[in-house]
């Protein structure tokens, strides 16, 4: 039987318990952005999570690198520590909220927690895109729950959507705008006509960019939160290191104009795709910077604003919108996971929701991502040609390779750098129809040799979403 | 003590079940639409929804009106019965899926399901919005759940996103397109510059409206589902009979023409907005079509789809969209809240979401729909007059009614019916501030006597939202 660690803990009246239940009690590591935002929300709206969760919830041990900082946010309310492990492991601790970030020793923390029978809340994705299998595991074996809406698109319950809200489906695919630093970026080249490094030195000054950007313009970020929607639409288990991971900082301001010109936009584009055809039985896991046709929905979201769809065969195509980070918004998908956990007092694993949507036995082990070469997708392809006569030739060559042409045009001035006078190389723009992405590496590579080709070609994906 | 109606049923070796429990047994009243889909589905990704489950979910008793139908549907995997409390009470079933519609047989066989001791899921919008309280308190003297996630817009999980998924919120308001039938014929009056008429028939002819659509048009379908909406989000009982409705069927192709003139687009808007302001203590809960600006994310959905934003203080404006309608669609409810009841056995209702989001004391009595005089929007106002230099009289007329007037203009020739001469009248366009409903309705009533204004004024709502 699973023992209850909260439980284990109630007066022995349960008749007393279920008519004045007690608080549960919160130990939480780390009270930087998303911890303060924790203690705020929850104090602010106390009745009425109270008055949702059925019991309070009730922050009383915290941990923290510097004591004071700690003390002028939650003042005398819980008790303060330097050790991250006795708020894993205390007594007085029913629930873990895991808010420090990183992997190292976060992992420890966190299986320590386990280990000592208390429910996790964690809004850390690279965490659990890393090390999610043990810790789910290790969660199973001890009975007890690691919940993290917090980790992907905070504001909006996402998580829960997919593995509660949306059981009824098989999933074929969720795509979305998952990390709202490169979202501002490409908002900002497209608004205001501003190169990558412009547009990331006016994220940095207005706080949506770190000092140190590299997780999020690299994709990282974006790639632990796709692996972590992956595993609950699908069934399968964490498998962050097979994705493909492309960012933007390779992006010109020249692609953001033309794929305007062909009615698209670009953005980083988390996606998890199902695959049934042929030999090619598995899922696309990947991160890139894609073009979406200006008329989708998920062209119209802006700024730092994430927005992810999910097409499930029952339901269609759904998407939710929201923050994807901030402290409030990031406290908003915490707490929510501890009134999920405030539920589970007495409860066994057969009445809870299991970690990824699917209980164990149903996680199918042998559900692998597809090697990058078998993806399939339309392509983008910008060619720099020496004149603008060479269009036919480009277009005439890349059918010859195979690669299925479906539009073909050249850059407009407007698209073009100011300054490009009618010596500058023209561009030629190809739209194609979904190739192997195979194809596509291949004709690109024998394209650098063809005399017409001015500079090296750029090719990008184009993601043909319903909805 | 809550003694589980599933349970009670099980093998009496509590090991054993835990090895390979039981499905669960449903009984269905209806298998029209929404009960085929429900049974295709669950037949069709039996494996995945057991996964998820963590056991099966059989339909085992179906009550239609016609057997022969319904034996063509299910086939002789489910007992037929012409008799719908023979579902609602039979020792064989454990939850009782109530898809027939309408509210008074309705009412009286849910009942009869939750005295029987058993959980109910219904799609029944009308039902709820009408007789949910009642349903809700018995559903709470009885120890069962009444899930319905398919009462409002259908594929989107809101009523999960609103009740757990934003638990740590205070909702500020709550505001969606929430009928797919007006939604359709909106979008087909604004690209096609149809009347309401045409663009009733052609929804019609194509399956988007009812051969009686009076509950969609008449916006009462948006108002049991806001009312819905309104209940979870702020704690409130179920105040359908207070809720101001308004539908699109006086709505004219020239108002959606002017609309768009001025930078907007007409939805059918649901709203339930929480106001704390000097004597102003409640709820707004009222649909009527309403302007959005043409850039918000709710204009750009179009045709049948729904979708609900909800601003949370601590999450922020998130955005739920998806179909609002649809066998499967609406399946995927049904089958999402079947997931939930199945993990609900040998539960205590301490351990499950409450009906409202709320537990019983803790859901606001007092919390009143504010009456239609005290909601205060910005609001757009036509006003026909004899000739295009009456455009400042009429400015200042308003002005001097108190009515804060922030834009005034002429509407464009092209917005106006074809084959409009200069004779025709000319159309004062005029936006608003943020204004009390009542102070408008004495402007409109007074300017009907106003020797400028040549025909009836027209005011519609300006919907000023976040996000």
């Amino acid at each position: 039987m699973y023992r209850d660690p909260v439980e284990s803990l109630e007066p022995q009246s349960s008749h007393v318990a279920a008519l004045a239940p007690r608080p549960l009690r919160v130990g939480m590591i780390g009270i930087g952005t998303v911890g303060s935002g924790t203690f705020r929300v929850l104090a602010r709206n106390q009745a009425e999570i109270a008055g949702r969760a059925g019991r309070g919830i009730k922050l009383v041990m915290v941990c923290a690198r510097s004591l004071a900082r700690a003390m002028r946010v939650v003042g005398r309310d819980a008790a303060l520590t330097n050790d991250p492990m006795l708020v894993a492991t205390h007594p007085d601790v029913d629930v873990v909220v895991e808010v420090a970030g990183g992997t190292s020793p976060a992992r420890e923390w966190v299986l320590a927690a386990i280990r000592a029978g208390k429910h996790v809340v964690t809004a850390n994705k690279a965490l659990l895109a890393t090390h999610g299998n043990e810790i789910f595991a290790a969660a199973r074996q001890h009975g007890v729950t690691v919940a993290y809406e917090g980790a992907v698109a905070v504001s909006i319950p996402i998580i829960k959507a997919l593995r509660e809200g949306l059981t009824a489906n098989r999933i074929e695919w969720v795509a979305g705008i998952i990390n709202g630093t490169t979202n501002f970026i490409l908002s900002k080249m497209r608004e205001e006509g501003l190169g990558f490094a412009e547009a990331l030195a006016q994220a940095q000054a207005l706080g949506y960019a770190e000092a140190d950007p590299t997780f999020d313009i690299e994709g990282i970020d974006a790639a632990h939160k796709i692996t972590l929607l992956a595993a609950n639409a699908f069934g399968m288990p964490v498998r962050f290191a097979d994705a493909q991971v492309e960012g933007i900082t390779r992006l010109q301001g020249l692609d953001v104009a033309c794929a305007e010109q062909l009615g698209f936009r670009i953005k980083l584009l988390g996606v998890a795709r199902r695959r049934k055809e042929g030999d090619a039985d598995g899922v696309e896991l990947r991160v890139q910077p894609a073009l979406v046709p200006a008329t989708h929905l998920l062209a119209q979201v802006n700024g730092s604003m994430n927005a992810v769809m999910v097409k499930g065969d029952a339901a269609g195509v759904t998407m939710f919108y929201g923050a994807g980070a901030g402290s409030e918004q990031t406290a908003s998908a915490v707490i929510a996971d501890l009134v999920d956990v405030a539920r589970l007092q007495g409860t066994t694993p057969a009445q809870r929701v299991p970690h990824q949507g699917f209980h164990a036995h149903a996680v199918n082990e042998q559900l692998a991502v597809l090697p990058r070469a078998a993806v399939h997708t339309r392509h983008y392809l910008r060619v720099p040609v020496h004149t603008a006569q060479q269009v036919d030739e480009v277009s005439t060559w890349l059918a010859a390779q195979q690669v299925p042409v479906q539009r073909v045009e050249l850059a407009r001035d407007q698209a073009l750098p100011a300054g490009s006078g009618p010596e500058a190389q023209a561009q030629v723009l190809v739209l194609t129809d979904a190739v192997a992405q195979a194809t596509v590496d291949r004709a690109v590579q024998a394209l650098a040799d063809h005399p017409a080709v001015a500079a090296p070609v750029v090719t990008l994906r184009v993601e043909w979403l319903e909805g």
